[in-house]
């Protein structure tokens, strides 16, 4: 890649990661799909036992544990490494907050997660642009309460 | 717009968009006329029941609702789409807090917000430059308390 | 410069700051070194009474005083401003949260510190690529508790 063809992928991986979280947060399975993950791509998620492939399966299996909850994800600061001219890794900085119900807890029970820590993920570039084709989770803290929210956040 | 356009208008939104974080909480409308908002600008604030423009009218508004109070406004992740070569709709993920006092409380007489959405923006190019045309806030969630700031976060 | 070589510039310069918070929240003081801070570098924290220069007195002070402890640093936004061809002033807007134990608490006695504000920093454009000379934290908003984190946080 010569200099604009690099900064042209840089930000087309931060619009296809802007989407992955829009998509996640509105529960746009349809954007993820479409504009987002590779059809081979992978999810690990060490901290729930989780490693799912193809992306059929991870909509599946995102769109089963998180379809009945309000989240908010938010990624930061992109370290991006180009492997070769179709491939590149990135680490993002992350923080999530998941608002479950009694009805729908997380699996300890608890009803409510703050976290922080790091996506670390490939990006591949395939005939429709660049896509996701692995992701992979890792954290610096995580927190877990039975609460509707923090005290004070509760609706 | 050729590849190179196209990414120098990308950085210069983001650098728009920038100063609107910090001047909304330093309280530098000055900055914000020069350098963020078109002179016909329109802000919308749905939970506030609020549409105000143009400009000097969002000034005023925004001046009188925030102007003693300590805030704290972070952007994440924009999804950038040219709609011409001078227009752009942006999607900013937000996350704010608003630390009021019971002498100038929110409208319900809460003195802490915490919230979390999504700004959804146009963008023209004018003569100086892009700028905020028009600019709306949606949320994923949103709280308040009457108590100054969390538990633990009370100075 | 010509545009493509300011676009490169700030793209690394992202880059590195990038590798900053990376390396702050994985104690990964060699990564500072090999692609983060220059020889030079000076770092200002006025809410610790603190000015450390070179970079070598720099990693010695932030090693020591926040080696044992869990932290999570994000930074947004960066209005970055080119005051020559191989010199820049970029301020970022920031969150930080620390988690210490009775052991190791902050000068206060406090065990948890959540802070927002901005870094005010310089970068210099040096034989290796572009490195911070300069960084100087101020704040909207800090709290700090003796408790293990926040209600709700504890592990």
């Amino acid at each position: 890649m010569n200099d604009i063809e690099r900064l042209l992928a840089i930000e087309e991986i931060k619009q296809v990661k802007a989407k992955y979280f829009y998509g996640l947060d509105h529960k746009d399975w349809d954007l993820w799909q479409r504009e987002v993950w590779a059809p081979d791509g992978r999810l690990e998620v060490p901290e729930a036992d989780t490693v799912v492939e193809p992306f059929e399966k991870v909509r599946e299996w995102v769109s089963a544990s998180c379809g009945d909850q309000v989240s908010v994800h938010h990624g930061h600061m992109p370290i991006i490494t180009f492997t070769s001219d179709t491939e590149a890794k990135v680490i993002w900085a992350m923080e999530d907050r998941l608002y479950r119900t009694k009805e729908f807890p997380l699996e300890d029970g608890s009803t409510w997660l703050h976290g922080f820590g790091h996506y670390h993920e490939t990006y591949v570039k395939t005939d429709a642009g660049w896509r996701i084709k692995s992701s992979m989770l890792t954290r610096l803290r995580i927190e877990m309460a039975n609460v509707q929210g923090m005290p004070g956040e509760s609706a």
